[in-house]
């Protein structure tokens, strides 16, 4: 395996100015900026981007190339009869979403070299695998399989390859203005629009993911039938028209019509991979009923499915979302994937309405559900993100444990991987919208916006420092709005322009300032992040009589390195919060960026190892009490878990 | 399908009168009664096998019929060409464990039309389809699987077949003196002892079963192979022999060995079936460093991995175990099939020491996690037996779920039905031993008891009252001694002989009543029991600041339908206990028996249908206080949950 040292610098080869965000509609409250018109510059977001490009992305490529996907295609594409590697219908998959990362990256000063090779080699490959018709799938064009195309839409994953290749052919026009993959994509999608059209197969894919990628295609060129076709799927699931052979209807949100669905459910990824595109379709169609379904499921996604730190999925059969209030921690599944398809529909939801509350949602899952799901040094990834692990922790099940107590460099199912690469090199794509005269500032970090006009530049030490900076690089002489986002954690929010307090409230997540601007105008955000605890709705019974620690936007967790207790026995109470302390820290070389502890204080509960499992109450037995010997409890940023060896950790502590 | 009244009633064909039990071991501390020594007459456990004889059984015969299990042996005894039915390598040991129990039934007046021509039917196919070499397994020897004997030990089930078909020959041959099966049973256990013996290959079955089975072989006739060989797959296992494919090594118990297991893992029905077939091997072979050992285990997992139903395995992925304290009651798997073998550990270990607290737990077990598994009505089953439901649960997870929402008739994977009704029909085997002079009464239900020189009748309304009373029908002139267990939920227990109170302490939970008997005389025993709280381990997260409810050896649960207040928005506090009221009705024309209802007192939480899912807690967020108004909680007793229809459930109640 090649190690990330062997990979050099190589010369940008960008060709583009404009070069449009992952998402361009035009058609909600709020457009987004273009990638060419946001950049980050430095901070926590800056360093997951330079990690990605350094780490995350050469680790990637080797695995990559060791398990075959790259070969499959070539099989297919010079017909060598070398043998199909793995065993899924989806692996090309992986490829076309490291190429969507890397068209962002080769549009960069600074690519590494490999990146540039590896994204020729996988384009040509690809363009040489389609076939005439533009059919691609190398699992079913392989004669190894023996299967045929479109014989098994239920696990057949091809159009969820459809879906991936779009979005890469269309990252590759639009940050390199190469349009090779984006011709490829076309005809795959002009099969589709044959097949699957108003007159074609009344059938849907397994996993849904194209219907964003089919909506975002016709926002490029234009063309409708895409907008149908992806319309169409979206009204055809839920009519029980998905074979089914292991997993029931509910996996593939087959059971009921989106539109009808009381409750997210099934297939956590496939839920919201669909539910962000049922609101793509929604947008440019125009349908406000479709718009206020997914809002409902949003809504009651919210208040009874997503775990603390974002994360969706509470079961491990089937990597199904659960019941409503069904959130255990040690067996949450939080499939990392799932966190970047809750994001990209939150980011959907959120240029159709402008609501700030899907942005907080949207960070949430930013800094805890998402980021934990890659290592520190950026070359292992969790799968599935658990709040909880015990000490004595002895497995974790399936085919992909290896027993593996921790993250792990790849699997023989490798969707997160390359989801995260693309995910991390278009973050900027999701820092930002306007409409008319304003610009809405959604997640805050060092960068330059440059908007037609008027530009900014943010600095700021977010998410350990609440104060952002916005100071102004370029004006027009017309009046701006900045709308801030106060984020939902945040109760005191204060805002200056240079240095002069302003009168402005926060009206549903947002604190607006107008005004004419001039090159060298400050404006001050001051968001107040002290320590804070968060109980858990009375149905939860996984985390009833715990608390857990945030502060900003992070969610905070013990983890048994820092502390010489057993984590199990240490109590903690919101009322011994203010006496908290932070401490700012490096977290070990390979961690890209400084953190911030947190200290709070706690006191021992009776020891119980000895205890009963299942004691017999007598009639005194009410609320116990803990009136045990004083202790600290330290906690780390939850993302930053399980970068030590593997010990216990806790993101619910015991309340006393 | 034929309908239970199809069957009629038919001769027995009994033709011996000393029918041994199903495990004989005399090495241990205690013997067990022969079959033909215990008869159940009346009360809840002679309507489970009224029930197994009139409706579980005729309904498991249609469905096996139904289903190919007999038409798979029949292709292969006949060679007619017919296609292999299912798709499991162990469809034959459904038959098997059906067999056992028809074995039994046989044995009894009054079995059923159709049972014998079953029984025939079947011994006929086996006996004709066993190879020449004694292999025997429809799945591997059908044309169609394309596999060969042998090819796939680790998940090809063969010796777990093995297992299974010598347990129903030991029972044909006991109950019935029908040697047919044994000799087919001999025949593959020869082979399996020249193939795997100590000069055979150096591998084990991935499911265990086999050792209890060969052990017992052992004991019926003598020939120390089958010992010999139940030995080396007691201490083969745990050293990374079995080939893994989908499934971690600790699945299979074969990641460390069993002497050295840290405590019970991996697929919960393999670890029991793995320590019990120990536990016979070190009852044998006298072998006291391995009776540590899964007495250690034992231990271990009834401090920290046994819900309170007695249910084993916390997790659907895998149905493994889980971790220490990883008990979600919505997510309890406890597979009805973990139960019946917990009891057959618990029953080994209690052979083997002569400690009440193994039958402590196989009565939790009999009567709450493994009755759970079958239906009021006897002819819809469990799989997985959870702890809670919610009401708006949407989904079961995995192959099985069908959409149902309750006990399912019959399952591709058919494990548990005829486990089930093997257990049943063999109740009586695990109600008393003796050693020199004692009777160790195990369990209490209406039955004569048949020593030598020394008869019983013991009649009682257990579970549902305490009062137990033993009255000697034949005795001789000898100083006996009775062996009353005293339930550890028992906190007050008295005796009386002919009415007069006698001075007997209750030591390690037994009660002993030591003198000469004449017929006549008569026993009475009286153990409390009052409604009672339990609380959990504070490790125990899923149920922290919840009380589960019991009387007697039934744990209780609350149904929807018996409560027009949400369940989840009622507390309870063992304070209040001693207003709850019992009350005697008969649930449903389909119940076996007469129930007996718990009524507690229990207050309304705030109504919580609109609170935040994670709710910051200020600074006087301590413990809180539930003052709400008062109400009841009416319970029922955990095995009869689901009989209505589909509502939420609960067995652990929110504490107030």
């Amino acid at each position: 395996m090649l190690a990330p040292d062997d990979f050099e610098v190589y010369p940008t080869m960008t060709t583009t100015t404009h070069r449009p965000a992952a998402v361009t509609s035009t058609a909600g409250r709020v457009r987004p900026l273009a990638s060419s018109s946001a950049e980050i510059t430095a901070g926590v977001l800056h360093g997951w981007q330079e990690r990605n490009r350094t780490r995350t992305i050469p680790h990637t490529l080797t695995e990559l190339r060791s398990a075959g996907n790259l070969d499959n295609l070539r099989s297919v594409a010079e017909g060598t009869g070398a043998p199909y590697r793995g065993r899924y219908p989806f692996l090309d998959t992986d490829v076309f979403k490291t190429l969507e990362g890397l068209a962002y990256e080769l549009a960069r000063p600074d690519a590494l070299t490999g990146t540039r090779e590896f994204f020729e080699e996988a384009v040509a490959l690809i363009e040489a695998a389609q076939a005439d018709d533009g059919y691609l799938n190398s699992f079913f064009q392989h004669p190894d399989t023996g299967k045929e195309p479109w014989q098994d839409l239920s696990w057949g994953h091809e159009l969820y390859n459809l879906g991936h290749l779009i979005q890469a052919a269309l990252a590759a026009s639009r940050q390199l203005g190469d349009d090779r993959l984006l011709g490829v994509a076309r005809r795959f999608a002009d099969l589709a629009v044959t097949k699957f059209g108003p007159t074609g197969d009344n059938q849907v894919c397994g996993h849904p993911e194209v219907e964003m990628a089919l909506v975002e295609l016709y926002r490029a060129t234009g063309d409708t039938d895409y907008l149908t076709l992806a319309t169409l799927f979206i009204d055809r699931r839920g009519h029980g028209t998905v074979t089914l052979s292991v997993f029931p209807a509910e996996y593939f949100q087959d059971n009921v019509p989106l539109r009808e669905l009381p409750s997210v459910t099934g297939h956590a990824v496939r839920m919201v991979y669909l539910a962000a595109g049922a609101t793509d379709v929604a947008l440019e169609t125009g349908d406000g009923d479709l718009l206020t379904e997914v809002t409902r499921l949003w809504d009651d996604m919210v208040a009874s499915k997503l775990y603390i730190t974002g994360g969706l999925g509470s079961r491990h059969s089937d990597e199904a979302i659960g019941d409503r209030y069904e959130l255990p921690s040690e067996r949450s599944y939080s499939e990392t994937c799932a966190a970047i398809g809750t994001m990209q529909w939150a980011w959907r939801l959120f240029l159709a309405t402008a609501d700030a509350h899907y942005l907080d949602v949207f960070e949430t899952i930013l800094y805890n559900g998402y980021a934990a799901g890659l290592s520190a040094d950026g070359c292992a990834f969790f799968y599935d993100n658990p709040l909880q692990r015990r000490a004595d922790h002895e497995q974790r099940s399936g085919a992909e444990a290896d027993g593996a107590l921790l993250r792990r460099g790849w699997f023989s199912c490798p969707c997160c991987p390359p989801n995260i690469i693309r995910w991390n090199s278009e973050l900027q794509d999701y820092l930002a919208a306007t409409d008319d005269d304003t610009l809405y500032l959604a997640q805050y970090t060092n960068a330059t916006f440059a908007t037609d006009g008027f530009d900014l530049t943010l600095t700021t030490d977010y998410p350990w420092d609440g104060a952002v900076r916005l100071t102004v690089t370029a004006a027009d002489d017309v009046e701006r709005t900045l709308a801030l986002r106060v984020p939902a954690w945040c109760h005191t929010a204060t805002v200056t322009v240079n240095g002069e307090s302003i009168a402005a409230a926060t009206e549903n997540g947002w604190l607006r300032v107008t005004g004419r601007r001039i090159i060298g105008d400050v404006i001050d955000l001051d968001l107040a992040m002290p320590v804070r605890a968060h109980g858990s709705h009375p149905y939860v019974d996984a985390t009833r009589g715990a608390i857990s620690i945030a502060r900003g936007p992070l969610v905070y967790c013990a983890e048994q390195q820092d502390n010489a207790e057993n984590l199990d026995d240490l109590l903690v109470s919101p009322a011994d919060l203010a006496a908290a302390t932070t401490a700012a820290v490096q977290l070990g070389e390979d961690s890209p960026t400084d953190s911030i502890l947190v200290t709070v204080p706690a006191v021992h509960a009776e020891p119980a190892v000895a205890a009963a499992l299942y004691p017999e109450l007598g009639a005194a037995s009410g609320q116990p009490t803990h009136p045990g010997d004083p202790a600290q409890l330290t906690l780390v940023p939850y993302y930053l878990w399980g970068n030590r060896d593997a010990r216990a950790m806790r993101v619910w502590l015991r309340q006393r």
